[in-house]
């Protein structure tokens, strides 16, 4: 087959919504590496949605006929290492120079917040896709950004500065973890 | 409006549907309250489902248009007091002398010893309707009872024995964190 019109066979080259998936599952499939050598326990929450109509038969049982996505009241993922209570989000930008902070809910970097008042870990990991670079910043930066900053988007250099480079590799894929072990248990 | 079928006019007395929500509706409440005075961040999961079918439309946007539960792989309720990973699972009886361990899937109770494991803090809170009695179980005493034991289901005394009944009161509805305030954290 081919494909006359350009824009058709430009998207599917970009394939946007594989790449927006690619974060999340690099994410999951290092969480269950992490639990299947009992590292750590921490898992994607599932997306809240909220249920209309439902429908019941002998055979599927109940069916759910209509719902909508609903907005997270926290983060994605949650969970226990090495006794910490861990919380984050994790977000991917094609943008090359900055990350914009619409891709994060208010309530979501209040909530980060809250967790590392209660004595938790909190801390979004960010994805430049078009950089091949994956960074952990602690929820601490994002918001003094956002308290000493006019602009909605926080540059390259300053996750650079604040924020720490994930090693990406085969097993597990995001080693988020190490970098909590070298800048928060002295490891 | 008479009911001529005794059947339906006992169902609709007993209401199972509105009691199966009760425990669930105080947990939230007391989460709630203790978020609002920023004593623990404890949260409900959203329930897992596995989405078949959705279409668009400008107004309404993404619809969900079929899909169904999904067992969920962890517990209901997990989050941070005073710096300790919080995790737990909430389930009522209509039993007056024994809390039925078919209640609760094999997986949720691995993960709750795990989590005690990994040095956090986890328990299920089991309310006996019929008794208005509510009860905090480590889940620790739940795996000895199923590793010392034949029978599926928890005689009510080992509850008690082993277990701590919590107070119920207008605010928060079930205040557990004491449970934990006094038998985990001395104070």
């Amino acid at each position: 087959m081919n494909y006359p019109n350009k824009k058709i066979a430009t998207k599917k080259f970009i394939n946007y919504g594989k790449r927006g998936m690619n974060l999340e599952n690099d994410i999951n499939e290092s969480n269950i590496y992490y639990r299947s050598i009992d590292k750590a326990l921490i898992y994607k929450k599932p997306t809240p949605i909220r249920i209309v109509k439902t429908s019941f038969n002998e055979i599927k049982g109940i069916t759910i006929n209509e719902a909508y996505y609903e907005v997270p009241s926290t983060t994605d993922y949650n969970g226990i290492y090495k006794g910490k209570y861990i919380d984050f989000e994790a977000k991917e930008t094609k943008n090359k120079t900055s990350f914009s902070l619409r891709n994060i809910h208010s309530h979501q970097i209040n909530h980060l917040c809250s967790v590392i008042d209660h004595g938790g870990i909190a801390f979004v990991i960010i994805r430049f896709t078009e950089l091949n670079k994956t960074f952990f910043l602690d929820a601490k930066y994002l918001k003094d950004f956002i308290n000493n900053n006019e602009r909605k988007s926080i540059p390259l250099n300053y996750i650079e500065e604040y924020g720490h480079l994930i090693e990406e590799k085969y097993n597990p894929r995001i080693d988020y973890l190490k970098i909590i072990d070298k800048n928060y248990l002295g490891e």
